[in-house]
């Protein structure tokens, strides 16, 4: 991947990078995760990195960082989980020092740079970018989960990490409604993701029907894809897919026309996009589940064979599905039609 | 209705009509079966007799039917259910005499002229245009049926009724690829009502438990607004109906897209659009009945008042969605996934 | 019914009455709600109100208000709806005086006597027992509602009502771990009467289906019974309702038991009971409200026809079911089985 | 498992058995299943085929074959997949030589014995109880799904495997009303199973989420255990199983019942044990799923950690659910109940 020069899609041009659009980076995600949805993971982990980059740091640290990624070719991993508060960032000299641990860091095994979310004595909240070679920074072996498995999303510890004025991200920093667009691009990953799982069993379930699926014997049919309740049961996995990827092109519109307004971005802009994403985040995990489930009643019982592997995407959707609770988006988005409010920001809407 | 010129939406400005978009027309259909289904039906029943003429006729019978539409204000009812298959045909002089019934006759009673399918002695399945007032026919005021009350579906007997050469429409008539098109703005205007409907449901559903509702004892909030199974059925609303939304949006485009095209519309494009079409109407009807019921889980027991009606959604939509099974449609679209095969032309599909 | 004896099923036989047990009595409620769902209402609540006197009433209350029921033959209306608080008791002279309005009120219309709930200045609760006719209690004809409507659940109202002491149900009145029985029956009649519901919905539908539906031209079938997507259907509803009639069957046994138990009757017997009756009502409304829907999946456009009121099922089953929130009921139970907490006793569960 | 002298509970006594119902029997699967299905599902089959001995065998057979399984500790494995047409039996002297190939035969690899079906050259079908051990009988380690793993579910090959006359069991053999209860305790077999995996990942998400779960930031309570929408699962959980542990007690009644009628079982015992019995199954393979999804939405991202091995739940169960498809068996009850017609005996219904 590092040598397809996709790592740089997110990178605008005027730092060597490719300057593609949310739209084609997130079609790229979609499709990679119909094949490999760890890997898909990993992918839109660098470009939500970038893109956090991009709306969190001062000029000249986006220059240096994008600069930085484009000549030395770095893959940055995640140490941002927000509800993990275990890290603290003192002052120290000129600078300051990193202690503490973070679960659930994507990509981070094999990253050249890590953001790492952090907070200070007083409860303020930072963003910190740093090379994970820096001394007193462990990326852990531990990620041993049901899915997902390649993604090595384990825990790193920081013990008395040097950290840099500069390392620390800002102004404009977290905070403030450009800044906020970071929650829509992670939940956009998540949703692409989810999508690109579903996709990817429809058409492996197509193909096991179409090749190997024998017909019921007492369904009066010579093959499996003449079955009423095979047929019945496609018909569902596509209105539901269909529709999934319908909201999933109005959430990529809402989300690009946010990002394309800059600091001109306002509620409206941004709560329209939140909205969007969330709508189709949970169209996407619903139908997901439910065609990696049945995927297996439109294939048979030999379709359980190791060899095809057909449990990943249930594994992979089941465990990527928990990041935040589908309930509280279901919530947050009645509670919106309800009373027309957008979202609270925060980092998971 | 007849007086606000929309009856001529459709009818093309070369014959003295407003010639709009279908995408414009079923936007329109969708608005007012928001308030009002059995209205909508007709509105839209009146434009799908026109766009089968649009279809069916020769251009000199366009000429003349659509010129009289836009003259003498003609509203178009149906007679051309074609699972019904018991009216005759038969020649007569130089003309032919048509005998028999048609049931769901909807917009009959009102109407000024009506499309009747009829099948001749040798199997021959034709449309013809007639006066609704000629010798003969006989509109019946038997529609009594639990839903969509107003739309006056109920049975037409014709009798020895004449019939003149030039009412039998075509060349080309109802066959052909362009001519199934038919099918398309039928199901269109289904799956447009259905949505309609279940949109209205939900603007009335949340002014009630915004007004209205009053919060469980037990749920420990201030008002019906903030309790979170109320919140969840409203996220869960959102979702359905935006997908729904979305793919009708897919699905106007395709069939507008395939009615440009013409006497050159091909397999794949008419193809496409009966697909969207199906994808489409099935996600209304399902996002439709479950928030038609739905709606007093967030309204309550007081919402159940006659003065309401609020069960009207149900029982329109209900009986609407019965005009063909969406069991077969859900098949139709599983064989499609399965095969790439295009379903067959029909006046259903 | 006044003539049947059946209002007497529930009064002990030292009074006269049947002394029927409580798994008869609503195995009657059941069958009577396949048939006529309003009829079983109210000849559920006449036993509901009897419940309520056995449970609250002292002996010499119970000895006078049932031998009255048996030799005078009344009918009991329902004037006990604990959110409605808007009846007030206060003390006048040797009894009281009862001011206020009640709404819900099923059967009060054609009733000889009615239990009333109210309370008193210093907010205690208490439950009265007095003839209809009593000087200025005025029964509305108000109830005019979707669903259930032959209950005349609807308003009555009290202005200055002189009630004697002895009209003051108790002790023991209506607190008390026994005494809290009394939710356990009025939910019972809820589920027995949404299962008969359910019941009368699916024979209805077996019957139009064998005798009057006809295969879509597409199935390949030549009788509506053969078609395999109406056959699942109906595997559907059979399956659903079989679970729920299982769960009734158990729900009855373990009221029955904590019935049986009497002043013994202690926080696990009546905790049984409770989950066990939400358990059967959530699974009886559930199925319920599928089956009123579906029914016409299953037997096709033709039997939306008034003559038929088909749309009664779901009507009568959506406005009853909106008793109390099915939503609250599964909370309960979901935190019943994470704690091992039994419901709070109260009116509802 | 030997050792616990449990593999000897369907024997009769008269054989050395313990004679146990088979209501105690399939408990004790299904307790076995909520802590290891794989087991329960050998210890199952174990009892499936002394159940189809008893069934299919002579006099003779029984007292030789349920003898040696006492005094020598048979195990006995299942090479009887009726749909695998790919052994065939032609005679060889005084007896018989075996050739071919079967799949899915759990439990053989362990096995002492094999019971084994075959056709003749006249497509005449057999059951052969035969040592496991008997020359050219080859029991291939090729069980490699994503489920039941420790099932050993694999290939066995036959290479001119000599059998005598006596080890074809029967008279009766495997046809006829009494020896058709054979597809009822297979089908019994995988409902408790399915039933017993559902409640297994029930108590293990009830332990997790009220030792590990923390509430969502958003939510508003202090623990998981409160939280409304854990609370709602559970409480959907708890409606779906206990509707299902309620169809499984009918289910096994009513097999009991069709037992012990020997061979005066009619059409009308077994099928209404065949009809309680699918309904019961369907029920547990839906709850099953659902809760086995669910059970992440419970407990939270951590529990997808390798270490607790909650994918087990789906992997077992989506696996083992494909057994026979669950489309067909709502079919046939759906016909059931439309035509009042008993499923036709079979190896699976």
């Amino acid at each position: 991947m590092r040598r397809s020069g996709l790592l740089l899609l997110s990178v605008p041009c005027e730092y060597g990078g490719i300057g593609a659009s949310w739209i084609d980076i997130f079609g790229a995600v979609r499709e990679l995760a119909q094949v490999d949805s760890s890997l898909a993971h990993l992918f839109a982990f660098q470009h939500l990195q970038i893109g956090s980059i991009l709306l969190y740091a001062s000029p000249e640290q986006q220059a240096s960082l994008l600069r930085g990624t484009v000549e030395q070719g770095w893959f940055w991993g995640n140490a941002l989980n927000p509800r993990d508060l275990r890290t603290h960032l003192t002052a120290d000299g000129a600078g300051f020092c990193l202690d503490g641990i973070k679960s659930f860091c994507s990509g981070a095994r094999d990253s050249d740079r890590l953001l790492v979310s952090t907070q200070d004595a007083r409860g303020g909240f930072h963003i910190t970018a740093l090379p994970t070679v820096r001394e007193g920074i462990t990326v852990l072996d531990d990620w041993d989960n049901m899915g997902q498995r390649q993604t090595d999303s384990g825990t790193v510890t920081f013990e008395r990490v040097p950290v840099a004025q500069h390392e620390v991200l800002g102004p404009p920093g977290p905070f403030g409604t450009r800044a906020s667009l970071r929650a829509c691009l992670a939940q956009t990953v998540l949703g692409m993701i989810y999508l690109g799982i579903a996709q990817g069993a429809r058409e492996q379930a197509i193909a096991f029907t179409r090749e190997q699926s024998r017909p019921w014997p007492g369904s009066g049919v010579e093959t499996a894809l003449e079955d009423a309740f095979i047929q019945q049961h496609y018909g569902e996995f596509h209105v539901a897919l269909a529709g999934a990827e319908a909201l999933s092109e109005r959430a990529l519109a809402r989300l690009q026309a946010a990002w394309d307004e800059g600091d001109k971005l306002g509620a409206e802009g941004r709560g329209e996009a939140a909205v969007a994403i969330a709508t189709f985040k949970v169209a996407a995990v619903k139908a997901g589940l439910d065609i990696a489930t049945r995927l297996f009643d439109v294939t048979g019982a030999r379709a359980t064979h190791a060899r095809y592997g057909f449990d990943r995407y249930w594994r992979n959707l089941r465990t990527h599905s928990l990041h935040d609770p589908v309930d509280y988006k279901l919530k947050e988005l009645g509670c919106f039609i309800l009373t027309g409010r957008y979202p609270v920001h925060g980092f998971y809407s």
